[in-house]
């Protein structure tokens, strides 16, 4: 095979990281794969626009079909995202026997199982390692490096626009969320509508994809169980350090011994000399326990145009190789044909709860709050009260292991209180290992 | 293909997890990868001794030779480990067309590129994952994941004995480094002759392995400038730690403007807010900066039989499925036909030093040593003096950046004046980039 010869979808930063990369390591791109990569065709909507020194605007057309039955091209790149139209062009250029990459993780954890499918049945690859963490390589990893393993859980931090409003908040002591996210999008960390971001729904998707492939059962986006970070304050993340933790932005999925899975995306509380601790700015770290291999880390940036880049070149390189040596679909999809996920519902939950209440200081109220808690045997490991000047008094417990239906229902006749004046905030605390 | 036919060569701690790894994940391996695989023979000296419940002796030999030539045997799987005669083993399964799964890093970094031309001329797989790092997917990220991208710098805790024994003594104050390695011995951490692993030559054949793949060019193991940490002593950790560094052992690559490499093993102070600073006990952790991907994490369990089992069975299912799909050969040694590593020598690098002096606390002592490290144009950017009782006094100096040769030459004046009792013990500072 002369040349490896690739229609990409969409020319925006990741696009325009793409072409770069592949000029600027082409020498080293062809020594590795033993082929020259060509980008014969571009598809994008503005055909004129500038894109930069890589971009030839010849190459660019707005006829995504004809690119998609070109029989000179034999990989399909996808990197414009949204489900549509991208769901129905992955599906044509396999239907025409291209095999795909893409870095689309909202159509990935939407419809991934059913395009895997579609893959197998066409005999192409669809290969995915941008759509999670950019430049860290953590579904290869999943697929390859850890198949011969048991993955028990995993726990990682997948949202870099998250971990850096909640890394500054940490660092500046004081710092308010809304002036974080603030700066945060004036940095160009956070984009002007940052709800899926700090929403948790970007994470989500993530996680979706991950518990797919580490438990091999086929999670839908609408079992994690999914919080933001909107309402982590800087009196949470001054109460937290107090206490010898930090605030972080977790995607954990756990493999059950019942068969179920815990999934969940939600700010959470972690022991500050944990490693995930020192994982700050945008990064991204997944932490994976195997049953064989034992406590694992993978870390990177997990976005921007080189790092995704990265993952998305590789990607187009070993599907290369398998279509240089004729084997394509060598690795299947670890969920193919797997059942449907069983999920833990958040109310079963176990864990320690960091809760902070805003209280009137009246004499008893912390004796209504420690009965209430102890009415669903919730019982108290630490606490402290402050008073905050003309503001309402914060009392911060931290619980011993307590189930999240108890806790929940505890918070709900708390601040139903008259001296509870501002709703409580409920944070969970993560143990070391996942 | 109905089954993938196993030869293991070498049934020790690692051959034996291999054994219940394929036993446990049965069902799941061969789901992954599509067909069984089966260990059809056992070569070990002694056929007749237990090796526990997943290793029936009927399939073990001592007949090297027969499984070499068995034409029912797909891959040799070689965890005996040692140069000889593991290199002729290997050499022999090649030369007979089986591909080859091995764990051994003392044959891949003395012999290497002779093995990697054998296996191209052979049409043949030689992988390698379990040489460095136990169960850390280095050698995968590496050879797959970075593909598209060119490594910039490499920096690891690749030896987990040395980690263990310096992370004890950061821990514990006071700690001698010959308690610390006799509490590891006594856990299992350190093997009863610790020459290896201690004096740096076991991380010197990894880092040799990580460099050829990461730069692409052939490295050999007389090219890593390497030091052991049996000289680290409490004093050091505990000044190390007074100006905000932990004593970490680093095996440190990086690719030089002018084209050459550097190449260095030995114990090195870091800022104690690294991620590196946090990677404690016996995990080994490998930090890669890449031009395009930037700087990116692995950790985990760098030795141990089921960590190390979990490389080598994902080795014998990436290699399993080139055999299913026909694909011998699919990914090429990264630096087949490279031309051969030029270095650094270690006069000319250029960082920070940790100088300690043990002087005679007597008036202009200071003066003279501040005079010395001057005429080499080394200046000093901190510095502390400390009486230790009847014991000499410790001088610790750290300096700016300055060149490794002019220290040196500086060490070697001072460590004749009369009234220095101790030789100087240097250490140097790696920034936080690599």
């Amino acid at each position: 095979m002369s040349k490896i010869r690739i229609g990409l979808i969409g020319c925006g930063v990741v696009g325009q990281g793409i072409m770069r990369l592949l000029h600027e390591h082409a020498d080293s791109i062809e020594a590795r794969l033993g082929s020259p990569i060509e980008v014969r065709r571009i598809v994008a909507r503005n055909p004129t626009r500038d894109r930069g020194p890589y971009v030839d605007r010849k190459w660019v057309t707005v006829d995504a079909d004809a690119v998609l039955a070109d029989p000179d091209i034999d990989i399909i790149v996808e990197v414009m995202g949204g489900i549509d139209p991208a769901d129905g062009y992955i599906r044509r250029a396999m239907e025409h026997g291209k095999s795909v990459v893409t870095a689309n993780k909202a159509l990935i954890a939407d419809r991934g199982h059913e395009l895997f499918e579609l893959a197998a049945t066409r005999g192409v690859d669809l290969y995915f390692e941008a759509a999670v963490a950019g430049g860290v390589p953590v579904i290869r990893v999943l697929r390859e490096a850890l198949t011969s393993d048991r993955v028990v859980a995993l726990k990682g931090i997948i949202n870099g626009t998250s971990n850096y409003i909640l890394s500054r908040m940490e660092e500046q002591a004081g710092l308010s969320f809304a002036d974080a996210l603030a700066e945060a999008q004036s940095r160009g960390y956070a984009e002007a509508d940052p709800t899926l971001d700090v929403g948790g729904g970007d994470a989500c998707h993530k996680l979706a994809i991950l518990a797919t492939l580490a438990f091999g059962k086929k999670v839908g986006i609408e079992q994690v169980a999914t919080e933001g970070i909107e309402r982590v304050s800087a009196v949470d993340m001054a109460f937290a350090k107090r206490f010898g933790f930090t605030v972080k932005p977790l995607a954990i999925g756990r493999a059950l011994d019942d068969g179920r899975l815990d999934l969940r995306v939600h700010p959470a509380l972690i022991g500050s000399r944990q490693v995930l601790a020192s994982i700050g700015g945008a990064l991204n770290a997944i932490y994976i326990d195997g049953a064989a291999v034992g406590p694992s880390m993978l870390s990177g940036l997990g976005a921007g145009a080189l790092p995704t880049a990265v993952s998305v070149v590789s990607d187009i390189v070993d599907v290369g190789r398998n279509l240089r040596s004729e084997a394509r679909g060598r690795v299947q999809h670890t969920a193919r044909g797997a059942e449907p996920a069983l999920v833990q519902d958040l109310s079963d939950h176990e864990c320690r709860f960091f809760l902070r209440f805003s209280v009137r200081d009246e004499s008893g109220v912390l004796g209504r709050l420690a009965g209430l808690l102890g009415d669903e045997h919730v019982s108290i490991e630490q606490m402290v009260q402050e008073g905050q000047g003309d503001r309402p008094t914060a009392v911060v417990m931290l619980t011993h292991p307590a189930g999240e239906g108890g806790v929940r229902r505890a918070v709900e006749r708390i601040d139903a209180l008259p001296e509870v004046v501002e709703p409580t905030h409920v944070l969970r605390i993560e143990e070391d290992r996942p």
